[in-house]
């Protein structure tokens, strides 16, 4: 902030000189984009002299993000709306956090991905970085509020400078929808309602069959603990294990042993239990296993997992969730369950199943799944980083990755042409012919203090087709026409836009008329 | 991000100086937290390793900022509710917007307030900005999507780096709730409905007596021209007039005369206008003004005023509005009518009429009022300034100030002492006795899967009493308790938790029964 003006103007050159010559050496768009964009924020900071009015630049939200036009709001809310009636189903709370934290807060708390963070200017104050996450401001409210238990849920965006795929839902800012659980209580029984939770979201969203995989963190501690690797790799080789939905088991061996110093030997042992999946007979397998048996850990996690699985059963969920351990979730946190919600493969021939046949390790490794579209586990340290004396705060929640759902839902819509209403104005005000705008300002004024959701035209004298064909095109069930000769009588004319029948209405009985045809 | 591990070393051990400085001249606990974040953070780029598990910082939200606690969201949530409800009782459409913004979408639209932009960091990307209001991100999309149309509310967070007062619900993140209607229609009649939108909104939340306050950009200017202002300084004048509502006139008077080089003589002109304030029968006054009457701007500024009356009284908000002369609006944008919702002092002893009466020229000049909660105006020109073509949308809309109503509320429930409800829990499903944990999760299926909501206790063997002084707490209106003998014969016991009564109903007919109790 303490340049000057002549170090700007240097700059600005120099940025000019920057842009010529990528654009001369045709360097790609987006890099172009973006020094443009650099060079014009610098011009701007020498305020409105050194920019035209009218000045040329992109015209476009920032990369990774997007406006909500009024149709997908309306999608949007309705999906939004299904999700918070679940969390209120199960006693869910509300709270909110700012969009972003100090910086210290969200640091050491996700691992690789922590280069993603968004961070906030310097501009000479706190330093601040954009939520990552709802999980992580949960747990400073938590510790800060010294609240040891709460049940809440929490609907937000959140940051990410991550590689957008935007025609799959993978945002640079997106929503989350988290509920979670903190309190210290007997084992499982808050773990399997989140599971439960995640199946009724999935059930009232109807968007495709789908499976609720599970997997213990402390279950793959042990597992690799059996294997031979050492215990200061266990995050990493975990972080691996978490690729196995992108990547086929090679890619993954392969990150082991040669970018993580695996042993061959050692890799191959993980391999085998991977690739497993089941129910509660694997569980009982694994509880057979020689190698498995000899850790405590791998006998905790599975113990753990064979009382989730009981509970599950008793949520009437048996046919919905897959044990499988090759699910490992990318963030640091997780201490004991872990789950994902999976939609499978779209029967449809846009599903592809022939492109995934083509990978077969890959297809196994998936079980014909796409797209995760919820997460979550148990995370029973987080809440006690932020407490002075470290006390825990044990905790279990799911999130749900609504922008994969939106994107689903749109394309569906898009293929089905239904136009969703985007306003759900009940009534119409017309005018039948010129100088009528006073008389429709008062009925207008009649129907809003009635609570009726009404507009018209804001043009003095519109047409009267121009009118009604507002009407049906934007699906207002009724419209009102207003005339001198039925006016001097103190009546207007109710019609239904639908099959156009037309009657007359007193206009002192016009808000209790249009009640009763809107309850029709 | 390139700095060497011995950079920042060297970094952190000068920041660690300064913070010793600091404590040593006994600074400001604020300007300590503040550098001592900095060190933070400056050791949280180092990793794991340099931070101790439990690192002490200050647990914070961000300065400007705060949480929502479950009462604040349920408090929050009825006000949005209502405030949406009248954005949709006049056609309003939602959209949604990024958080951030491209720097140059909001260079050069916010004249002096745009040193209180959020900027965030260059991490080799775009150069972007948290958003400051939400209407230049709708003349973005306007331009962007090439929309000439549209009746548009969004209920959305905005960013300013202003001086927190937060006891008066003034924050550094804070909600707006804008209802704008763009396009090209006859005068005023779009105008008037914004006016007639506050007035709903603010009759809907019940917080007390209100006026809201009417000027025209277009007649500032022309009084302006009128005293001999010159035409460069219309703006910066404006500005200063702004400050009339916290600030004395001779305070104003001598930012325009000392800081803005006016001609007193001039000043004291402006001065005897902006004292003025009525209804209709002063536009007929001001027409007849020989100043006024011989500047074009002024008439068509009264003329307009003239029509916005009109209509607000067809709307029967004669009572409600006062055209001030004194009003107006900070933002450069504005080009025609402007408007303010303005609370009026409460009548109580807090509302200290005492301490107004001191600065008696004060008091006049604000007749009596406190905290404006909503305002907006005209912006013919904005949309113009993003289309590459200058083509222009005109625009007028209002935006609420949720957050002061927020506070008037907050303060006013902590008075009555009024718990509210922050769960919507129906059902409570206990346990007589030891061992009926799966007997409860069978029951809590049936019921989520009625759609009824309902919890239990998350430990295995609660204590009888404790569940249902759970439900007395939580004010949850039915409790089930489950108790071996009457499993037996397919009942549990159905308790209205207020009146303590009990009765037997049968397993199977339990959702039935519990709906009909509710709707009772």
């Amino acid at each position: 902030m303490s340049d000057t003006r002549d170090q700007i103007l240097e700059q600005i050159k120099l940025q000019g000189d920057l842009v010529r010559q990528l654009k001369a050496s045709k360097e790609s768009k987006e890099k172009i984009d973006e020094e443009v964009s650099r060079l014009l924020a610098l011009k701007a900071t020498l305020g409105g002299d050194a920019t035209p009015a009218n000045q040329k630049f992109t015209l476009k939200t920032p990369k990774g993000t997007r406006d909500y036009a009024p149709q997908q709001m309306t999608l949007r809310q309705g999906v939004l709306d299904k999700i918070v009636q679940v969390f209120k189903r199960h006693g869910g709370e509300a709270i909110d956090t700012p969009v972003f934290e100090l910086k210290e807060v969200l640091t050491g708390k996700y691992g690789e991905d922590s280069k993603l963070i968004y961070d906030l200017k310097d501009q000479g104050g706190e330093i601040l970085s954009m939520r990552y996450d709802l999980t992580v401001p949960l747990a400073r409210y938590l510790a800060m509020n010294k609240i040891s238990s709460i049940k809440r849920y929490h609907i937000a965006k959140v940051y990410r400078r991550d590689n957008p795929a935007m025609t799959r839902g993978r945002y640079r800012e997106f929503y989350q929808c988290d509920f979670d659980i903190a309190g210290t209580y007997d084992p499982m029984l808050a773990d399997a309602e989140c599971v439960k939770i995640v199946a009724e979201i999935l059930n009232t969203l109807d968007i495709g069959d789908y499976v609720i995989k599970l997997n213990h963190r402390q279950l793959l501690d042990g597992m690799f603990e059996a294997c031979g690797v050492p215990a200061n790799c266990f995050r990493a080789i975990c972080s691996a294990v978490d690729k196995l939905d992108k990547s086929p088991w090679e890619d993954v061996r392969k990150e082991m042993v040669e970018e993580k110093g695996l042993d061959g030997a050692t890799a191959d042992k993980i391999g085998e239990y991977v690739r497993l999946s089941g129910g509660a007979d694997l569980v009982e397998q694994l509880l057979a296993d020689p190698k498995l048996k000899a850790v405590p850990n791998a006998v905790k996690g599975l113990e753990g997992m064979q009382l989730l699985l009981k509970y599950c059963a008793l949520f009437g969920l048996e046919q919905r969730i897959s044990f499988d351990l090759s699910l490992a979730r990318g963030l640091d946190y997780y201490t004991g369950v872990i789950y994902e919600g999976v939609l499978k493969v779209d029967p449809s021939p846009a599903g592809s199943p022939a492109k995934s046949s083509q990978n077969g390790e890959q297809a196994m490794e998936q079980g014909g799944t796409v797209g995760s579209v919820a997460g979550g586990g148990r995370y029973d340290n987080l809440v006690g980083m932020f407490d002075p004396r470290g006390k825990a705060v044990p905790c279990v929640g799911v999130s749900i990755g609504v922008e994969r759902i939106f994107s689903v839902l749109e394309a569906k819509f898009a293929a089905s042409k239904v136009k969703l209403r985007t306003s759900d104005v009940e009534v119409y005000v017309a005018s039948a012919h010129k100088g009528l705008h006073e008389q429709r300002l008062r009925v207008l004024n009649q129907l809003w203090d009635a609570g009726i959701k009404a507009e018209h035209s804001y043009k003095l004298n519109p047409k009267l087709l121009a009118q009604l064909q507002h009407c049906e095109e934007h699906q207002i069930p009724l419209a009102i026409v207003l005339g001198d000769s039925e006016l001097a009588q103190g009546i207007v004319k109710l019609r239904e836009v639908t099959t156009r029948q037309e009657s007359s209405v007193p206009l002192v009985e016009l808000p209790d008329e249009i009640r009763r045809r809107l309850q029709k």
